[in-house]
Formats: C-alpha cells, sequence, structure tokens
C-alpha cells in the first residue's frame, strides 16, 4: 500500500495563501513535512481555484516537483487547472480525478487520456450521490469502467476510489463494510487487476479527539490493506496511521500488491 | 469478532502443576484475569493428558463454569479426556477440534455429534501437513466439510480453523495472505454461513520483543475483521491487541458477523 499524504490541501490556511501570494516557501515547508513523515506520493488539493489557475497549478507542480520526484496527484475540480497542472510535470502525474458526472467526464477524462496520465475514478452516482450499498458500488465501477475506457482511456490508468464514508453518517459503517468488500472484488468484477485508492482521512474526519481519529484509522488501514488496497491518502502526519500502513506492508509482503503502473513502490520493510 | 482467550494452557507451568494436583485456586486466578480482560470465550487446553484424562478435565471443567458461563473450548487431543468435559459441562461446549487426521475422525468427532456440540475443523492434510496454498485450504475445507458431515455434525456446527502461520516461517507471509483470502472465501464455497476462528497468537510466536508482537497482533486482527472472521483466540493479555478487536467490532458493526449458533455476543461498543 503506498502511502499518499493528503496534507497539501486547500483547508489549511497557509496553503491557502500561498496558492494566492504563489510563495513558495509555505509549500516548501509543508512538502519537507510531508516528505520526513514517509509519503511516497503527494495529493495536490489547490480547490476549485476560480482565479488565475493556471498560474496558481504551474507554480503549485513546480515548486513541489523541483523538490522531490513522487508521483503527484493533481486534485482539483478546474479543467484549466488540470490542464495547466498536467503540462507543467515532469515525472507521471495522476489526475484526482473523475466520476459518472457529465461534466468531469466531458472536461477531466479527455486530459488524462491527452498526457496518458493515471486517473482516479470515483463509484459515485452522475449526480454525486453515493451509491447506496456494494452492488450500487459495482455497478458503478462497471459503468465508469465503460466511460473511460469509451473515452480512450488505457484501463491500466485507472486508479478507483470507492470513497470511504465518515463514521459520523448514520449508514457509515455499514458503507464502509460494503467498500471493503468492494475493493476485494474489484479486479474479478472487472477482469482486470484495477488499482484502488482510499482516503483514511475521511473515516474520521469531523471533531474527534486526536488519539481516537488515529485509533480508527489504525483499525481501519490492515482492513484495507488485506482486501488489497494499492493507495492509501493519509494525513501523514498522524504518524501511528503511517507506521501501521508500513507494517501492513510487512505483513502482507508489498510485493503481492506492488503498484502496477510502473510507479516504484520504494517501501517494502 | 468474539475474543477467545488461550491463557489457561498446559505451557504456563502453574496451569501446568494445577492439572497434575488438582487445585482449583491457580486456574481461578487465571480465569478471573481472563475475565477482567476481557474474554467472552475460554480455550481450556491441558495438554494431552496421559495420566488421570477424565479426572484432570472434569476438574477443569467444574472450576471454570463455577465462575462463569461463557463457552469453553475443550483443547485437548486425549479421548477420554474429551469425553468426561463434555459430560461436565453445563453450558454449550465446542469441541477443539478435529482435522482431517483418520484418528481424529473416528475418535474425537463422534464424541461432538454425541453432545450436540460446536466443532473446530482445522485445515491441515490427514498427515497434519500445513495446506500449501489458498487453493489447498479451499480444497481440505469441502473435503473435510464432507467428513464432519458425513460423521453425523449438523453443519451448522462447524467453525473453520485455516491454522494461522508463525511469521517466522519461510513462508508465512505468505501463508497468511491465503489464511485471509480463504476465510472471506469459506462461505461461498461451502453455501453455508460457517464460522471461522483463528488462532492469533500463533502469528507472532517465539522470541521476539513483546511491543512488537502486539504491534504485529494489532495490524492483523482488522485484516481477519475484514474478511469476516468471527471468533480470535488471543491472548488476553496483551490488552492492545483486545482493544483493536473491540474496536474492529464497533467499525464494522459487529451484528453483521454476529456469532450465528446461539452464542451470545456480549461486546458490541
Amino acid at each position: 500500500m503506498i502511502i499518499i499524504a493528503d496534507n497539501l490541501h486547500v483547508m489549511q490556511p497557509p496553503f491557502a495563501r500561498a496558492l494566492t501570494s504563489l510563495d513558495p516557501v509555505p509549500v516548501r515547508a509543508m512538502v519537507e513535512a510531508c516528505l520526513q513523515n514517509g509519503a511516497q506520493g503527494l495529493d495536490l488539493n489547490p480547490g476549485p481555484l476560480r482565479k488565475q489557475p493556471e498560474a496558481a497549478m504551474v507554480f503549485l507542480v513546480e515548486t513541489v516537483q523541483a523538490m522531490t520526484e513522487l508521483p503527484l496527484l493533481l486534485d482539483t475540480t478546474n479543467p484549466a487547472a488540470m490542464a495547466a497542472g498536467l503540462g507543467a510535470c515532469r515525472g507521471r502525474a495522476i489526475v484526482n480525478g473523475v466520476s459518472l458526472e457529465p461534466a468531469k467526464l466531458e472536461r477531466i477524462l479527455p486530459l488524462a487520456v491527452q498526457f496518458d496520465a493515471d486517473l482516479i475514478g470515483y463509484l459515485l452516482h452522475p449526480n454525486s450521490q453515493v451509491p447506496i450499498d456494494a452492488a450500487d458500488m459495482m455497478a458503478l465501477a462497471v459503468d465508469l469502467f465503460q466511460a473511460v475506457t469509451d473515452g480512450g482511456l488505457d484501463p491500466r490508468r485507472l486508479i478507483l476510489d470507492p470513497v470511504v464514508a465518515p463514521l459520523s453518517w448514520q449508514d457509515g459503517a455499514r458503507h464502509n463494510r460494503a467498500v471493503l468488500e468492494v475493493i476485494g472484488a474489484l479486479p474479478d468484477l472487472l477482469g482486470i487487476p484495477v488499482r484502488t485508492i482510499a482516503g483514511i482521512s475521511n473515516l474520521a474526519s469531523g471533531a474527534m479527539p486526536l488519539d481516537r481519529k488515529i485509533a480508527l484509522e489504525q483499525a481501519f488501514v490492515p482492513m484495507l490493506a488485506a482486501v488489497g488496497l494499492d493507495m492509501a491518502l493519509v494525513n501523514v502526519r498522524h504518524g501511528p496511521t503511517v507506521e501501521m500502513i508500513r507494517l501492513c506492508n510487512g505483513l502482507l509482503g508489498e510485493g503481492v500488491f506492488a503498484w502496477a503502473a510502473g510507479l516504484a513502490t520504494s517501501d517494502s520493510n
């Protein structure tokens, strides 16, 4: 399981301010912290970028890749920003992402195809509603697989995200059991070893003591590992959560779940 | 996931001495510790009991059930001791256990049938060798299911144990990946919601710092929870391991994996 830091997020005020002022100093400090905390990939989430989308995204990608060659997940709903970011990426980029929402398929999917980038696909209904159960998720996976293939994407570029539910949701536990079931079933369902990603931070989002958040994340990470999750999007400042991912990788032997599309898996301890 | 204490074991010198002298005092102290540490069932492993098998097993069962109504797993290879223990049990007993080994099927299986007890079946070859991969485990599960059914056992009484490998084994990690796969697949394979049990203590057996053992157990427990394990045999003195089982039960909603055969699941926090 690859550790992707979700720390570079527009909801972090220093990051948001740096994006507005195009000031690389705070971004560098945040990237440095992610690297020290074990990140093996970085999700760059600058938000919708209504102002200066291209300049802000290019600034962000260039600032980060001046420090590291780790894979970058470009996490914006703004197609202009996505296109500019993909153009600026020297290494392999991952487009984060699309769903069956028509606007995403029309404006984001073609960019992944154009740049031959990996593409994250969320298992959500076209109106962005979450699926009601595992069967619903599986049907969405089939539809999404078909949609991105029809759009010209090499299916080996697809990474599916079944959308972890916050436990604060009324049906959060039931939803997440379905998430586990679906992650395990997707390769057989789609007939290819499709990669999967999950947002660990979603699980215990909201107001909750930090030690409780981390305990829940530590319980959830091995569950995801057991069903073969490939990429975990985590807050890498949650040290025990990151440590648990490493432990799971060691326990299961990372080789079996190695990243399929040419991205190095440097962590196999 | 039900927490079964594996602490009452002949390898514990005070327990072995108490069995020889039929002294209830040390046994009571050990049971009390198990209850305080969250046990929801107790595995009683007095070893092969070559001397006074009946008297020692009856002493053990009576001493324990005078203190608790928790389910008792009678864990001996001695058929005379098993018969005597089953006769002494007032509550539901669990016979631990059989495999495809002919002597077990001939002498232990009939006792489970006679006393209408739950029966643990180990996924091992008739010569007690461990299976080489998941397909081998599945074949053993089918054969064992057939053998115990042919022997007259109500198939709902069967609890399968796929035998967790120590990580110190050369192929331990690979074996345990197969264990996870098989636990998840067994209900579909056998066509009934067959229950499963696994020995968590096996994982990190041998010389290893205690904190490392507990960390590995904490990583492995949620993996087993994710694939639907029903009963975890653990050293309940490993508090963080027990705490992790509780957390997993909460995270997944224990109701879904409730114990099928009428044993109460008191823990659903």
